[in-house]
């Protein structure tokens, strides 16, 4: 990096023979997290995974981040420097290294933005866009995790001594950079999204920016065993509650037929599963599918506590 | 851009041969700027006038922007449209393209985060670390106005209804990109830096920076004529105001004497003021010299009200 933070900009050298991929996103103490129950190392590992998790849908390797601060007078130094941890702890592990940043004081309530800059070959980008009738509808690991332990946390108001793993999941998202990359590398997905706002927000926007409707087969659904059974004890349906609930950072993908045998190499070697949920149509409509039942519409997308 | 707004992330075209300049900046309501005096449209401009002329004190020219607005409830949807008029107007006068952003509601204060990415030629990033002892101090444009247009502001409450030229200096900044870029291409600038904290808080920077000390002449520092009318009725230094008041947005620089010749191209046609007010040093002292008398230390630099 030829120059550091420090002056009134960084200077990085771009990577050759690839398109940049940027984003940016807010996290707002009320809104995307809640100081009473997230700890600080939390909220900075979140607010940089939710970054991450958006270039993984993209199949883009993360390069760089600028971390800018909006930090409440009462806020202890012990506190911002734990913040500061959790979020170097997460960029340490993807080999991202941080450009610059900007930090102010404000009136209002903690608010962190992350912009992450990242790279992508040409022609391997992955959009929400590409998806076609018949291709099927996967999704990475197990969903709804994050939504339990989020009810947990909010029931609990601090963390429980020993804290659950759907807690964990919760606090400390892990997005999926090495999956979208190899998603995107050997052209095995024809669409990708993040489950940022849950599973069902995921398919109909994947399914209406391709112009494809689908049918997600409920029992078919990756459901983390620990959220099963949190949801069932408190009479709530586990396949509603997990694919409505937000903060899972899965990513849901389509493929076409003809390009299902790549999807092993995108296993990573068994490091994350892979599960088949559903096809897209060629109408419009987006369901779901139950054994015995008639089609029901996909719940509505998770919207972030306010 | 082969993809825009709307997907997990923006896709874009790095410029070939190449350094890439990255910025971040906050700007807070309450902090750094106050919505009873500052309309929506003077908001959405300085909110990307501070990140260009960050970049401007690289050298660099401006490529893309990202926007993030936190925004209040009570935000009136005709405000933001014209917050969105201001950004957007000051973008295409640089043809600077936004290429994604965010957009969240609040319970605290509106908040404004822009990331602009930028390129320079390698070996032609302006740093504030390259001044020597005998290079010379200029400053572009003139100063003070913006500090005399912020005081306007806070004493009447609301915009005069014909707008002084100082308010109109403070409220719609105008970042010296192109003098930045010509500074920086024909390598006549040993260090640079913006303004955005005072003039002598940039001094201190440079200074500090690049192990110089600074003999800044106050009769030859550029003030603008209605500033310092302003600052005199009122009983107050004009230098010590102009100096130490923030916003101005111009830059500072620094020339060593076998590059002067150079500055001729960096005037641009005329169309800028650059001023030579002073001197780097071998010592580390960084003083205000005032004909006839003692050398002052130069005063602290602005910070936002607060």
């Amino acid at each position: 990096m030829p120059v550091g933070i420090g002056d009134d900009a960084a200077v990085v050298e771009p990577e050759r023979n690839s398109l940049e991929v940027v984003t940016v996103d807010a996290l707002v103490d009320g809104v995307h997290f809640d100081r009473r129950f997230t700890p600080p190392e939390a909220i900075g590992h979140r607010a940089l995974a939710v970054s991450l998790s958006d270039l993984a849908a993209m199949g883009a390797a993360p390069r760089f981040a600028l971390l800018s601060c909006v930090l409440p007078p009462a806020l202890p130094l012990p506190d911002f420097e734990a913040f500061v941890s959790g979020f170097t702890a997460l960029a340490a592990s993807c080999r991202l290294h941080l450009a610059g940043g900007n930090l102010t004081r404000s009136p209002g309530p903690m608010m962190v933005d992350v912009t992450v800059v990242g790279t992508v070959k040409r022609r391997r980008a992955l959009t929400r866009g590409g998806a076609r009738p018949g291709d099927e509808i996967f999704v990475t690991g197990v969903i709804g995790a994050a939504a339990a332990g989020l009810q947990m946390l909010q029931q609990n108001g601090t963390p429980p001594p020993a804290a659950h793993s759907c807690v964990t999941r919760y606090l400390f998202p892990v997005p999926r950079v090495r999956t979208g990359l190899l998603l995107g590398r050997n052209r095995a997905a024809s669409a990708c999204m993040d489950l940022s706002d849950g599973l069902a927000d995921a398919v109909r926007q994947v399914a209406a920016a391709s112009g494809v409707g689908a049918v997600i087969d409920a029992d078919a659904i990756p459901i983390d065993e620990g959220a099963r059974t949190w949801f069932t004890a408190r009479g709530a349906d586990p396949v509603i509650e997990a694919i409505s609930g937000g903060d899972d950072y899965e990513l849901l993908f389509t493929v076409g037929a003809r390009r299902r045998g790549r999807l092993r190499a995108a296993r990573n070697g068994g490091a994350v599963t892979l599960t088949r949920i559903g096809v897209c149509t060629g109408d419009a409509r987006v369901v779901l599918r139950r054994r015995g039942a008639a089609d029901e519409p996909l719940p509505p997308g998770f919207h972030h506590f306010r």
